[in-house]
């Protein structure tokens, strides 16, 4: 039976007992409404873990203010028989201002990388996202943490975070989950039309083509770049945001795709803002 | 036998093995060169827990570039023998590059408060503190960790942070050590000429008149900062950088004295910038 823990202190309790008890832990943040994408890392921290804990909290602090923090879609119920049916142990889903208390004041930022590709068009996002994991590994105690590479610069951001501030704790990257056409599984995909549904294609089609020039020996970045903004504005529903090839290590960007390259894009299609990325 | 960790590798793995055998771990951060203020929180450590780890590393994080970064005085070697008469087991003794390695990015930031009273002549300091904090509490993970109360701000910022963050530590405040002629303790003593020195007492002595003062039924803050400013500026030695009279709650300026209140006051006495307060 699945547990759901609706208040910080009773989650902190629970985590120390745990650990005073020798479990390991797995923890999967999440934002909730639920896809495979979602299971796929609660699956992997059941089967690496003695205990699994998922969180499902809509974090206040990485939208910003025109951003769909109230549209953000959410079924509790759906989601929590979800999790139950993924082996997940507990469910932690805090309260806004048990999070957040009143005077609020303190964050966690990892300053430059913060504010390149998606953090360029989402500036408080990063920060955000780096203080609610410090609070949710504080609270949950895990040994291990599980996050999708759809979000790669998410991954990358909370993993120099980690080894930054000396965390006690293994961040486990997963591959990204896609549809049978090949569009990245986000919660954020029922925000589409049909029309727009059927443009999103174009995200994960543009990469793959850039994927298959490199293997076929195209290095150049701005060739690869200029082959994926030319896919993606050959429909008038999607308008991109950024296409970036940088590398893992540092984030700067590349001039040369090679080993260790990040191809990201992100695009908006009407209300949605869709991100997609392949590592090379 | 104290035992000294010169790696954050090392320590991390000796606190790792600590918890796991159950032990509770006092630690007492430091920049070094003790005196009795020091002594007094290693004490009460060394009878709250099992292990004590005193670490010892001169942060650069929390100095601002025309700080006394170089200056700030060491001598290790007098400091280990202190600290092992104290019944200290282990002093942490980092290097830099190790605490802060090339490429270094993430900080943690108490926001406003950073900004307020000696923050608002060291813009950097706080940031400094909470990032070190943060990260020595991942390294050796206390359950109580001692700071002494000459450094008011510096406690009320990082209890603070443990609390926004969920951090799982007490903080435990200590009360000033002061000299026979009531000057609080400071390793930045020993800039003090022998004029400055004697000049140095007129911020104890004026604080200790605004105490009289309040016990007496005085509860103008302007009233009493301002007889604390005209006996500080009594002598020629002593430039004021501030005195304020704030709540210790919010650290918001106060008209009235009242429990709760912090006056706290900084001056630059030639090299030296001396700090103290009281809480009412």
């Amino acid at each position: 039976m699945i547990r759901t823990i609706p208040a910080v202190e009773e989650m902190q309790k629970t985590a120390a007992t745990l650990k005073q008890d020798g479990k390991t832990i797995g923890l999967v943040p999440t934002m909730g409404y639920f896809h495979e994408g979602h299971l796929s890392l609660m699956r992997r921290s059941v089967e690496d873990n003695d205990v699994t804990i998922v969180t499902l909290f809509v974090n206040p602090t990485q939208f910003g203010q025109n951003e769909d923090l109230d549209a953000y879609p959410r079924d509790f119920e759906r989601d929590k028989n979800m999790a139950e049916e993924a082996g997940v142990d507990y469910i932690f889903r805090p309260a806004n201002d048990d999070m957040y208390p009143g005077g609020y004041k303190t964050y966690v930022k990892v300053e430059d990388w913060s504010s390149l590709l998606c953090g360029a068009s989402r500036p408080v996002h990063f920060r955000g996202v780096t203080t609610i994991c410090c609070k949710l590994f504080n609270i949950c105690r895990p040994d291990r943490a599980y996050f999708g590479l759809k979000d790669a610069q998410q991954y990358l951001v909370l993993q120099k975070m980690v080894r930054d501030l000396n965390m006690n704790l293994e961040l486990v990257p997963m591959p990204i989950v896609r549809e049978g056409d090949g569009l990245a599984m986000s919660s954020r995909n029922v925000y589409l039309t049909r029309a727009e549904r059927g443009a999103a294609v174009l995200l994960s089609r543009s990469l793959a083509e850039a994927k298959e020039k490199i293997s076929g020996g195209e290095t150049d970045a701005e060739s690869i770049k200029r082959g994926i903004r030319d896919r993606l504005n050959s429909s008038e529903h999607v308008k991109i945001d950024y296409v970036e090839a940088v590398s893992t290590e540092t984030l700067d960007p590349v001039s040369d795709v090679a080993a260790g390259t990040l191809i990201a894009v992100a695009a908006y299609l009407g209300k949605a803002r869709l991100i997609d990325n392949i590592i090379i």
